[in-house]
């Protein structure tokens, strides 16, 4: 095979070491002094392997192979090295250095396509330290203007221009990607459903809508023992039931959608002899068509209010943020499968449940991502794994995407 | 009507002065000064009334007056002076002072018994400064040792027994009351029942059995967007079911039951985008029968252990507390009843569901309860309140009763 498995290896090692954690993950968050390191060598890097590098206003970088024509757009490879507090090696630091594996083994073979190739590494993806997610490629796709993202924060009041001051990585707007004729982002999965079933490469259709709700429930408290069954206005009792209909408003729109109530916020007043007057919790409902995900959000809300008149309580749905669902470049996604195929690998169709810089790169440029295996489907954390035979079998399938899309 | 309801109004005014609280009630807790003034108020109209002042090993205080025969066993009347923090003007004072206007009454009427009446102050019967509940009539009836109640400490660490002889109040244990042939407690309700039934007098034939449960649920954390529905294992979606599960064990059981879940004790890792690992909520599970009580916890035991099956969690269920049911006196009980019907109240025969200090004391003599209306079943917060019309109808059932017990 064309890429240099034993390069790649080292340099992936090499980046797994920087901000390494006893437990075997990484905790390189954005715009650390672990980021500046992982930036630093990257250049290097990308350097030696004969980029021209490039930083622009928000902190991304760019590293350039020329092609051919000199105003060909160019195609874009590319993915994030800041992690998550206690994260995985793996998220985000394949796709960059499988992008850079690419560029490098073009050289080597001496191939140079019609249009550039640039290898990216986004700012700020996962947005654990500077909220929201995705901050730099969201400035790019226009989501966000560069002074928003300058004036994030992290907990101890840091904001993002502060701290991209302190690493020397705030660059140029002039810098910024000036459109492209594709953009590939090679992932981990982060998700169980290759690994379970057996395949390869996932062949990413786009990325799951999400909606965030905030459901307040709100009853009478009263003691546990006085108040009878049939006098209560219970919204323990009434939340429970809300969040059993949630998952069965999901069920009734088919399987290809995720619904999670993963906090309890509050219960007032929150003692063992009281009934609840308030209950809270959250709701993280995903689909990948737009109409489901307000589907499943509306028909949860009728189910809502219906228990709470049955159960003489108040509710509340405060549906308060929502990502609308990311569909990839349809001829781009059909490439990638046909590509993976062609090499032999087994693949599977699927929706990415996490977000990515595709996710906003589809705004901008003709988009789609490769999805390879996740162990237990596990992501950030320490124990995040991927098999290093798919993480090469992942970035063959970018090389020969890349090698195809330069040409004209 | 004997009793002087003029007299009995004052000093209820007079009590719920000490420990008043801006919004109506009284926070009077257990040996504090605000307690050593109620007792010290209560002692000078303990002796303005004839009686025989004495105070036991921890605190109980009792006010003697003798019948004819010297060797008889004493009626008993009282409750408790002591409040929740800010809590009610009613709970407790009630049931002591209507004692000591029945003692006074008899006193203004000349009427001396066969039997000795003796009106009781209970120490600490709320333990909210203190815990646990009812501990001086615990002691009396031998559940706890007094060295038990002496060590135990309210959150700033003063110990029961420290903080008694700061206020004075540590007599001797030969002061003890020395059995009874009945003891009766006026209350209020402190539930709705009364009150929505248009009734006035609460016969009550026992307080409910009580079980506390701690339910862990145990899943696995997952990423809320990768992870497909029928790869969960949700410990939020298994406990909200068990949750319902909880309250439909208890309604196989029929209407006189009480179930509550009022506390969410830990959700791990709590965040909205994550699936839920860990689920642990309490269950508060009353009934008036002790069998149906292990049944329904039974029953939900085996519910909880099916859902836990079905969801691939795993569930622990912890019984760690239980307080059996009280059966009052049948004979007595049954006093309660025909005497306020003599008098023309409306009576109903209920269950407390909380714990009272008759029902130490019905270990050791026959007992019995008399409950008047709460309005809208609230208690234990400054908004409790009775009408006093009903103060009083609760005061003349416990008049006409001691008078028929104090002869032979």
């Amino acid at each position: 095979m064309p890429i240099n498995g034993e390069r790649l290896k080292e340099r992936f090692e090499a980046m797994a070491a920087i901000g390494a954690t006893p437990g075997g993950g990484v905790d390189r968050q954005a715009l650390t002094d672990a980021d500046r390191r992982a930036r630093d060598l990257l250049r290097s890097w990308m350097e030696e392997a004969g980029l021209a590098v490039r930083v622009d206003d928000v902190g991304t970088m760019y590293g350039r192979r020329e092609g051919r024509s000199g105003d060909a757009l160019p195609v874009a490879l590319g993915s994030h090295l800041d992690s998550v507090h206690l994260g995985g090696r793996f998220d985000g630091a394949v796709g960059v250095l499988a992008a850079l594996e690419v560029a490098e083994t073009l050289r080597d073979q001496g191939i140079v396509g019609h249009h550039p190739l640039e290898v990216i590494n986004f700012t700020n993806e996962e947005g654990s330290r500077f909220p929201p997610s995705m901050l730099a490629s969201g400035v790019l796709a226009g989501a966000f203007a560069a002074d928003y993202a300058y004036s994030r924060t992290d907990v101890e009041g840091i904001s993002f221009g502060a701290a991209l001051e302190a690493i020397g990585y705030r660059g140029d707007r002039e810098a910024r990607l000036q459109g492209a004729k594709a953009f590939l982002e090679l992932h981990v999965e982060q998700g169980p459903v290759l690994e379970r079933h057996g395949d390869v490469i996932g062949v990413v259709e786009g990325i799951q809508g999400i909606t965030w709700m905030r459901v307040t429930v709100k009853g009478e408290a009263n003691h546990a023992g006085t108040t009878p069954m049939d006098m209560r206005r219970d919204a323990m009792m009434a939340a429970a039931r809300m969040i059993t209909a949630a998952r069965s408003a999901l069920s009734e729109e088919g399987p290809d959608g995720r619904l999670t109530v993963g906090a309890v916020e509050e219960v007032t007043p929150g003692i063992i002899n009281a009934i609840p007057a308030v209950v809270r919790f959250t709701v993280d409902l995903r689909h990948p068509d737009a109409a489901a995900l307000d589907g499943v959000a509306g028909a949860f809300q009728k189910k809502a209010e219906a228990i709470a008149a049955e159960e003489g309580v108040e509710v509340a749905v405060d549906r308060f943020f929502t990502s609308p669902p990311v569909v990839f470049d349809a001829a781009l996604v059909g490439q990638v499968e046909a590509t993976a195929r062609e090499l032999g690998l087994s693949t599977r169709r699927l929706v990415s449940g996490a977000g990515h810089d595709a996710g906003y790169m589809s705004q901008l440029v003709p988009s789609a991502m490769i999805f390879v295996p996740s162990r237990g489907g596990r992501s950030h954390c320490e124990e995040e794994w991927t098999e290093w035979a798919h993480v090469l079998d992942g970035t063959r399938v970018l090389y020969h995407m890349a090698r195809r899309l330069i040409e004209a």
